[in-house]
């Protein structure tokens, strides 16, 4: 089917309302048939997409988006609510710079009521907005779609306990597909779908009907029987406890009885929650059988569904596929060792270590809280503990990483993949902040490898220390210097000198070596590859000071706090009077696109780098760096 | 009662081991009467630790600790611990300088497992420790006793999610005392109060030695018949669904009845809940009936009680009562005002508030992450949230300031207490880091009070604005410009002169103004009150560079990434060459003291200000600053 006869009518949710029943289960089928069409040309998020259709569809129709409050958590799960807010035609350009994002996004639209790209934010906001109604005496409905994997943050668990204390109005729909990313680890999980066993759930396709038709003069009913309704529909009893009032589950791709059950909640008061079941990737066969690799894709044929390619093993790996392998080493080599992620083992490159390694392998769900702390406590028992992280995800874990880690000294080592700039997933899943929220703790050592082996030598590094230690690397893959096979430290807070120059010395952290040596050629510039933001090798540094006119510090962190500043924090305290200029990320929130696009957005090119030094060396200033928006915000007010 | 014939026999907790139940019941009288009267010399966390005087008896008692971790969740309650573990000759300088800590510390004892001062930490790092020891083939039991406020938190959630399926031998004690330091709230305190109802709680004291005496052949028993006996001793249920057994509630004062519970399950395996029931205060009759009030008190005659001071209102106000007066004067001039803290109602000022605006009032519980992402929901609604929160407490909520505040832009106010350098409390309440990690986020407005008025201002200032705004202010009071009663803003990113001098200038962020100006008196330099760390009054700073030959920063936030880096940042990017002098906290973590001490401790006095600017004069280095403790790492593999 590629035409879309009633999807093509639907310019806003607002048309949707006085659609039949039939219509919208019409509708659902194109909206499907045109999701999996888009997504399939441009990539993205598709199986967890295909699952949500028909609740999209039923919540717009039911509730009176966007003046009720409508937050989808995570949201990857929003292409459909995106289609029917108007922005269908956007979909070709989604996850491309700028073009449509893949996740929720206040200055997109008015019906994104909150941006979300972290988890388990939804019911804090959504709460956050009946409240606010509330105080300025508003009928505003709030809603929060939040997925089954999402429910194990703890902040989802903050969010309630204090809604269900509230009473305040709002509806959290649990999506349930027993799945969140991997599939789902923890007690959470097994409780839910203990909801699912046993003649209830099994049921519920046809009994649901039954229910259901019993629903629409609930009130009265439920007054008269509540508790016998409960027992009958509700096993929920978890969140019962925490002040909802728990319904479901129903079949989440039965739209009619979505919306049957959306009215009628629709017109009750106070925390509720409905339990909504759906399958990953519903509608397409080949998504459904494998919602994993269906989560996110590139561009395929959706005749032939995602063609395995070819195990072209001599390219070079990843650098998850450097830390991946390193830690099945290392752990052959050391029993002690332990690793832990908080619910990304395919993100991190640790599935091959967790078939290996299952008794040293601890998945603990969405809860980096959690996560780091488990580690402090691990490394006191004289056990290795190992956390593999997103550098985005490791701000959820921060106090954790401040008291329970860096204060107490103790010897964890952060595998942080996804540091710098990262791409078309926007600023959610950007790597901008690490060095700056990490180099202001005491005890902590901090690295950046440059490429793929000194990666491998630096997760080594890091291992054998008694303190706790980060190496931080790039999204993708490096220049392809292929890993060493050994276990091989390097020396701590020791730089590199890869190139002698005259004038210029280029302190590259990280990544960015790669352009500067470019750079050092054209410029002949001396080049050095810091390797450690701290301990810095103050040696070097101060010898680099003596012997050029300018040093120029690049990294892919915000200059803000950042390595460059380190460096320049040295050199003050030491009275050592040198130009400097600081390259890096700029200080503003970077929008999507590829990683190229954003490099070069933030002037990390090789050319804008030659550029910027070339003016500074002819006395004039810069324009990357934090000034540019410091002076946008003076005298605002 | 002076003397302590048994607890004087006591300096280990093996000792505590052959000790008959009688003599555990003597031991506990005199250990409370012993706390008692230490704590009315010293200061300290009183009622909570009367409260824990029996349980911290009986743990040591039953299991063999240090080889059992034991983990004291916050902290508070482990004076009975220290006492029983070879401290009690410290007590006379607790909270001191060099003296013993008030929270649990690894450096301090094999009996400290981990460090706590934060809350609800204990489930993860006894969960890691258990699963350490399982890893090592070890026979080690892990216990976390936590308090009921603290279960609130998502960290304990997350924990106990993971527990619950890794079936880790662990033991959750809950110290159920219906009090965190203020009265709790939440849907789970709610729950928690339920548990204690009817007739199961009511006959505890009695019914309990029924209910005990039925469990020593309890595994087998259980075996038969567990779910019968869970039926009748267990409305746990919540507990259950995540996958711990839960027992109790019992009386926590009953040391009798505690140790033939924990001998009970000291023998089962598994996640095990038990829910004791304490008072906080307990045994001391003024404690028990205001226990808020001797929560953490300073020295008392015990025979007298706190008396309540003469109200000396001629006394400046400290900046939480600034703060306080303004939520209310603000509050009043704008209904949209609403304001939101995570249980420190008294600690940050909003007593008075709460009262008065009890609609615009929400505090969410132990729960920072959800605190934040609330506060941006709100601020969704066309409210205006205002957060108050310690510095130290942020940090739990560092990714939602990132992504829920910072990125979408959206006006929440951040009163931080307890900013820079904070007291007796130690490292894990310091306020050390906040410029540092908030500074490198794009969006964010942040200001320095150097005064109380300022401050008032400034909290106007960042109402007014539309996007996120800091103003944070340390513990205590400030120089004594009192507070004007009007609501005026102030320019944003301007910086004020306030002494004009030669050839050095002092850029003074916030405290350490008062500071600075004694010293820019002494060396006839000129002093700056910069206000803003960002946006800097970055036309001034330039000025400043051009017309002197030293630019000194002074901060109470550590040096690393802090306001003087931001400084130096700007004018690297105009490639403007001055002398930089950065002061401000180390890069160690300070130990406990007064405020004055640990100001001394960091160079931050006008002597040692006065005495660094002059060994820079002279052409020397100054050894405060990162550098010291960089070049302790170096090579350290």
């Amino acid at each position: 089917m590629d035409t879309y006869p009633l999807l093509d009518t639907i310019t806003s949710p607002e048309q949707l309302r006085s659609l039949s029943v039939a219509e919208l289960k019409q509708l659902s089928q194109e909206l499907r048939a045109f999701l999996l069409a888009s997504v399939a040309r441009t990539g993205g998020h598709l199986a967890a997409n295909l699952g949500t259709v028909e609740l999209t569809i039923a919540v717009h129709h039911v509730f009176n988006t966007p003046e009720d409050f409508l937050v989808w958590d995570v949201g990857h799960q929003s292409y459909a609510h995106k289609i029917l807010t108007g922005r269908r035609g956007g979909m070709d350009k989604l996850r491309i710079k700028d073009g449509l994002a893949g996740f929720p996004k206040r200055d997109e639209s008015p019906y994104d009521t909150f941006g979300v790209g972290h988890s388990s934010t939804s019911i804090s906001a959504a709460l956050g907005m009946a409240l606010g109604a509330r105080q300025l005496g508003q009928e505003r409905k709030a809603i929060a779609v939040i997925g089954d994997g999402a429910m194990t943050a703890g902040m989802a668990f903050e969010a309630m306990n204090h809604a269900g204390d509230e009473k305040a109005d709002l509806l959290v729909i649990l999506n349930d597909n027993n799945m969140s990313i991997s599939p789902n680890v923890g007690a959470m999980n097994r409780y839910l779908a203990s909801l699912l066993t046993g003649p209830l759930y099994s049921g519920v396709r046809e009994g649901s009907k039954k229910v259901l038709d019993r629903m629409p003069p609930m009130r009265e009913f439920m007054r008269r029987a509540e508790e016998h309704v409960k027992g009958m529909i509700v096993p929920g009893t978890l969140f019962e406890e925490l002040g909802f009032n728990y319904y479901g589950p129903v079949d989440g791709h039965d739209v009619a009885g979505l919306v049957k059950v959306l009215r009628n909640l629709h017109a009750l008061e106070g925390p509720l929650l409905l339990h909504v079941v759906t399958k990953k990737g519903f509608g397409y066969e080949p998504a459904e059988q494998d919602p994993c690799a269906y989560h996110g894709v590139g561009s395929f044929d959706p005749e032939q569904g995602l063609v395995s390619k070819p195990n072209k093993k001599p390219s070079s790996p990843t650098y998850t596929e450097v830390f991946g392998q390193w830690l099945c080493d290392q752990a052959m080599a050391d029993e002690r060792l332990v690793a832990i992620t908080p619910a990304m083992r395919e993100g991190s490159g640790l599935v091959s270590y967790a078939e290996r390694f299952p008794d040293r392998y601890h998945d603990v769900g969405i809860a980096e809280q959690h996560a780091l702390t488990l580690a402090g406590g691990l490394a006191c028992t004289g056990v290795k503990p190992v956390v593999a992280i997103y550098s985005t995800f490791l701000q959820r874990g921060y106090d954790q990483l401040v008291h329970d880690i860096a204060l107490q000294k103790l010897p964890v080592l952060f595998a942080i993949d996804r540091a710098g700039v990262v791409g078309p997933d926007g600023p959610t899943h950007a790597g901008s902040f690490d060095i700056s929220f990490m180099r202001c703790l005491p005890n902590m050592v901090i690295m950046t490898p440059a490429d793929e082996n000194e990666c491998r030598r630096m997760l080594t590094t890091g291992y054998l220390l008694d303190q706790p230690a980060a190496v931080r690397y790039p999204r993708g893959k490096g220049p392809g210097v292929a890993p060493e096979s050994g276990l091989l430290p390097l020396p701590v807070g020791k730089a590199e000198m890869r190139r002698n120059g005259k004038e210029v010395a280029i302190l590259a952290f990280g990544a960015p070596l790669t352009i500067s040596l470019e750079v050092g050629e054209r410029l002949n510039a001396t080049v050095v590859n810091m390797r450690f933001v701290k301990p810095l090798d103050t040696q070097l540094i101060q010898e680099l000071a003596e012997q050029h006119n300018l040093l120029v510090t690049v990294e892919d962190n915000v200059v803000a706090g950042g390595a460059g500043s380190a460096v320049a924090e040295y050199l003050h305290q030491q009275g050592i009077m040198v130009s400097m200029l600081h390259l890096g990320l700029p200080d503003r929130f970077q929008g999507q696109g590829s990683r190229e696009e954003l490099l070069e957005d933030a002037g990390l090119t090789a050319n804008a780098i030659a550029e910027a030094i070339e003016l500074r060396l002819q006395g004039k200033t810069c324009a990357t760096g934090p000034a540019s928006i410091i002076s946008d915000q003076t005298g605002k007010l």
